[in-house]
This record gives C-alpha cells, sequence and structure tokens, in this order.
C-alpha cells in the first residue's frame, strides 16, 4: 500500500526555468501542504536563492544521494533530466510527475489531467512516474474531453497559436528583447528561433517526421488517443508559433458520432471542469492569450456548429490556455493534489479536500 | 463593344490609405501603361501631394463630375465610399475595380483572382464593375484552386492567422506604437482595437451573425462558392487576427472527392501560377509572413496528407500572402492588366502581354 505523508517533502527539478518558477507560485498560492520544498536545477543554476513562503531555498545540483527523502518531485527540466533522474527518485521512494516527454507514451506512466483521467491513477500499486501530457493536448483536452464524453468525437482538427513559453524563459525573453530593439531601431538578435519573431509566426520548432508532421503536432494525436483511452479517434493538427508570450489559444473543429446542438455543447461547457466561457457576440469578446495569461482556466468561446459537417454532427471551438500554468506547473500540482487526496496518510484534510473538489469537480 | 485605350486614364480612389499607396507603388514596379493617373481620397486628404514616376500628383477630393475622362477607376475606400461612387465612375465610362465588400455578392458583378478565374471578365459586355475578393479568401483560393481543379474540393476548413494591415495603416500602426510602447515602459494605447494587439491575438473583428460566423469568416465561404461557381462545396472558417504587420496566414484542411497523394499535390502546386513552395522539412523552413511581406506570390507550406480523412482524400497546407498586395492592391492591378489584355485598343503591347503571360499563365 502507498502512504504519503500529510505533510509530504516535496522537490522541484528545474526550479529555475519557467516552469519551476511557476511551481512555486503555485504551490505558494493553493497553500500546498509540505514540510519541506527543495529546489533542483542545473550545476550552473545551484547556490540560487528563490523566495518560497518565509523561507529563502538554495538551489542544490543534482548530485548522486540527493533524491533521498522526496515524497513528490515535479519533474521540468527536460527529456534528457527525466531520463536520466526520474528512476532514481522513484528508486529513492518518490512519485514523479514529469512535464516532459520521457515518458508519456509508456503504457506503464499514466498521463494525467486532474480534469480530464484523475482515475488513470487509481492503478497505481506503487510509487512511480505519472507523466504531465504536453501543453497544446492538456488546453484542447480540457476543453473537448466533456464534449467527448457526451458525443463521442471521431475526429478533432486543431491549428493552434503557440506561445514563446513553450520553449522556455529565454524565448519568452528573445520575443520581448524584439520589441526592445524594434523599438529602438536596432537589429533583432535571434539567439533561440534563429528568426525575427516579432512581427512574425512560423511552423512549431520540433522534429519533422516523414509524413510532414512535427513532433508537436504528433503529441497531440498520440496523446489524446491514450488519454481518452480511445485508439481510433482520428486527429490532425497544424502547431504554430505566434509572437504571444504566455497562453496558447488553438482553433479546433469537432466531429462527432451523433446529432447535437449549439445549446447542448454550450451547456455541456458550463458545467465543465477548469472550462470558463468566454463568448460575447454583441462585444466580440473571446478567448484571448492575455486573459488567459496568469489564471487557471482553459478559456472556451467561438462555440458553433460546423455547416461543413451533415447531420448537425460538427462542432467548432476557440480555446486559450496560459501555457506554463494549466499547460504544465498547474497540471503537475494538481497532479500531486490528487496524490495526496488518494494516498495520503489521513483522511482529514478538510481544506485540501475542499479545493480539490472545487477545482476539479470530484464530488 | 468595349474599347480600352492603350494608355488609359487610371484613377486611384482611397490613395492615402494602405492599399491605395501599395496600388501606387505595384503600377510603379510594373509599368503599368498609363497617360494620366489620377489620385481620390477624402477632403481632409485632398491636396496631399504623392510621387509617382517623376512627377508629383497631388490628391483630389471626390466631387461631382470628378470621374469624367477616367477609364478605369480602383476603389480602395471602404464600402461607404464604393457604394456612392462606384456607378457614377461607370456612368462617366469607367471600369471600377473595387477593392470593398460592396459588390461582391452581387450575380451581376464578376469577382476576379487573376489567377483562378480570369474568365469571369468574358462575360463583361460593357464597362462595369469587377470585384476584388476578400483578401483571406484571395490567398487560400490562388493556393488551393490548381487542387479542385484537379481534384474537386468538398470541404475546406480555414484557420486564419489575420495580419494589422487588413484594418488598415492605422491598426498597423496601432501595433507598432504599442511595441515602442512595452519598451519605453508605457500603457499601451488602443485605439483601433480596444485591446492589447501586441503580445496577443483575438477573433476577427467584424461583425457577428446569428450561427456565430463573423463577416470574414462568411466570406470565405460565400466568396468561395461564387469563384469556384461551385455552390455547394462546404467551407468553414475561424478568422483570427495576430500581431503581424502585413501579411495573412492560413491553416487549410482540404477533402477532395477523389484519392490523391502527397507528390501529386506537390506537383500541382509547384505548376500554380501566384504560387510559391516553401516547404523544407529538414531546415523547417515554410511559409512565414515576413517572407510573404512585399512579394507577389502566395508562400504554400506544411504540403502533407490529412491522415483524420480516410482514403488518401485530405490533404492540409500552410499558406502565407501580402495581405497588402495579393490580399488587395496586386489583385486589382492584375484585374486591371486583364482589361487592357482583354479589351485594350490594340494587341500589340508585346511587354504587358509577356508580363501578364508570365504573372497567370495564360499562355
Amino acid at each position: 500500500m502507498i502512504l504519503l505523508p500529510t505533510l509530504p517533502t516535496l522537490a522541484i527539478v528545474g526550479a529555475t526555468g519557467a516552469v519551476g518558477r511557476e511551481m512555486l507560485s503555485i504551490l505558494e498560492s493553493r497553500e500546498f501542504p509540505v514540510s519541506k520544498l527543495r529546489l533542483f536545477a542545473s550545476a550552473r543554476s545551484a547556490g540560487t536563492q528563490i523566495p518560497f513562503r518565509s523561507e529563502m531555498l538554495t538551489v542544490e545540483p543534482m548530485v548522486e544521494g540527493c533524491a533521498r527523502g522526496v515524497d513528490i518531485a515535479l519533474f521540468s527540466a527536460g527529456k534528457a533530466i527525466s531520463r536520466e533522474w526520474a528512476a532514481l527518485f522513484v528508486e529513492a521512494g518518490a512519485f514523479v510527475i514529469d512535464n516532459s516527454s520521457c515518458f508519456r507514451m509508456d503504457a506503464a506512466v499514466p498521463l494525467v489531467i486532474p480534469q480530464v483521467n484523475p482515475h488513470a491513477l487509481d492503478a497505481m500499486q506503487e510509487r512511480g512516474i505519472i507523466a504531465v501530457p504536453n501543453c497544446s493536448t492538456i488546453i484542447a483536452l480540457v476543453a473537448v474531453t466533456p464534449l467527448h464524453r457526451a458525443l463521442t468525437v471521431e475526429r478533432m482538427i486543431v491549428s493552434t497559436y503557440q506561445a514563446a513559453s513553450g520553449a522556455g524563459a529565454a524565448a519568452m525573453q528573445e520575443l520581448e528583447q524584439q520589441a526592445h530593439a524594434f523599438a529602438a531601431g536596432t537589429p533583432l538578435a535571434t539567439p533561440i528561433f534563429g528568426r525575427q519573431y516579432l512581427f512574425n509566426l512560423f511552423s512549431h520548432n520540433s522534429a519533422i517526421g516523414e509524413d510532414g508532421f512535427n513532433e508537436e503536432e504528433r503529441k497531440l494525436l498520440t496523446e489524446t488517443r491514450k488519454i481518452w483511452n480511445s485508439p481510433s479517434v482520428r486527429v490532425a493538427a497544424t502547431c504554430v508559433r505566434v509572437p504571444v508570450l504566455r497562453a496558447h489559444a488553438e482553433s479546433i473543429h469537432l466531429e462527432f458520432a451523433r446529432s447535437t446542438s449549439e445549446s447542448e455543447v454550450r451547456s455541456l461547457l458550463a458545467n465543465a471542469p477548469g472550462v470558463r466561457i468566454v463568448d460575447d457576440r454583441a462585444a466580440n469578446r473571446f478567448p484571448e492569450p492575455i486573459d488567459a495569461s496568469g489564471g487557471d482556466d482553459v478559456l472556451v468561446g467561438r462555440i458553433r456548429m460546423d455547416p461543413s459537417v451533415p447531420d448537425n454532427r460538427g462542432v467548432m471551438l476557440f480555446v486559450a490556455g496560459d501555457q506554463l500554468r494549466k499547460g504544465a506547473a498547474l497540471d503537475a500540482v494538481e497532479i500531486a493534489e490528487c496524490l495526496l487526496e488518494r494516498f495520503g496518510e489521513t483522511d482529514t484534510m478538510p481544506q485540501l479536500d475542499h479545493r480539490v473538489h472545487r477545482t476539479w469537480g470530484l464530488v
């Protein structure tokens, strides 16, 4: 039987990155119960002081034995670090909640969005790795899953409008610095993307396969199938990087197994955990990245029937969600909350229970 | 019989706007044959001096009788001006090539993309109005029509990434000024769109109907049906304004009546007039707005089969085209060239013929 202490020792691996810093802020604002928080990063960043609650924490390097005593580790330091260290943390007795793509498609590893498939954690018999899906997948599926459960998605078409943050803090800085350079009339530096980003957009910077799809697009297909346990659902995506700082938007076409109506779709979304409908046609107000930024919800709007699908089986949506929060750090912290709820030593954590239940409606 | 002088008198109505200024530059660079170029704008702009070739031209106000002597008028001053003045110019003996949406769906008015349906001009028995399609439609159809001719598009799904320029010069200025304000750390002014545009994106700022579609999206449907003379083709679009200055991009899914292959699609596009394939998977180089800006071609890339459509009947593309040029000013000038070719007094304009033929392959 797995037992987690009521006040676990938590670790963040990759604490100085964009997602790591967001995790710290989320743990603080959600009053996540910890006895101790440990921060890990590369040797270069070790020694950095980072405030957490009333303390100053010192970033530790990853060294042999560093995982000892950790109950839950939130990894967000890239695939290579996850590949090298995740198993060592599990061996040392931790749950590892991994933001990288390293283990997502491993059949033994649950791939979890707490609003969508928290039950995937029920199968865990011992401490192990839990994977956080890719940001584009999380943001799409928080919005689409409530419709899928009621109407069965047969085909999903996605065109993304992805922010800089998905490529890390340095990419966000590159975009901001290009705005400064533009204003100053000096040449735009392009160390990260190798091309003008300000006032431009370009195909997602991930490796492209023989079929022409890049990895980001492929993740939307493979992760959706795994999370929904729906190996035949058809998904085709185009992933595009736009000059936005930290929230992704997605234009989504859905084709369902049965007929529906706009009002049915609206009422399914109105009750969906983690979803906020932003759909004011009169004021032309719909999901925008700046409104999603810093928030926990996936904003959903432009809700309308797709007239190019027969029999009222098609629906169109436009969604936006904070890439660093719901697309990464928040999803990881919510998974940690699910673990405490399931495997915590006591069932008397009224405050946490309340928050968990309110957030994804498990009551 | 219609006869146009070899060196016609040309007018630009809306000469001081973003599209009007682009028309001037295109007429100059294409050495468009004119005996006289007249520039019209609002009373506010009248008197402005604008250079054209070796002359300085003075912008005239729109006053009674101002159309006298004009052979071809390029209108780009908005729907209200077109509604008020286009018929008066035709009465005075001019062809009117109108960039507004005023007459596009009028059954008596040809809606023309010279690379796509120059034959729509053949029906003209007298001087009249010719409509330039909306920018998003032009950019999509230059790329998609060669595939439609060979494979028959049954359904087209479009998500746009539209530049500031479609909302005029002031919108472009708003975006640039927001970059300056960001760099200076001062509040962002939002006179045009009423919201932050820099580092953000939002649903297209056009009126929304009861079905939830905005006008920009509806144009992609209705104009495509008219231009293709294909009243049953299914089109569903999502139109989004992104913080880019002057080139639109579009993510396009096509479903054809018959099976195809990536190589067939590539070879159809390789021979398509006005199209340039930009599709370097190894270098991750695909159509980008900054590469399309200032150019005449629609860039087409991310060419791949859509695995979510059965029987190899689905294809995906990503396109980019200069909104001010091919999306508006260039299309209008090319229509004027088509008119001269068809209705010019002599057939001895070797230089123009050469250029016209090279541009859209009518030989």
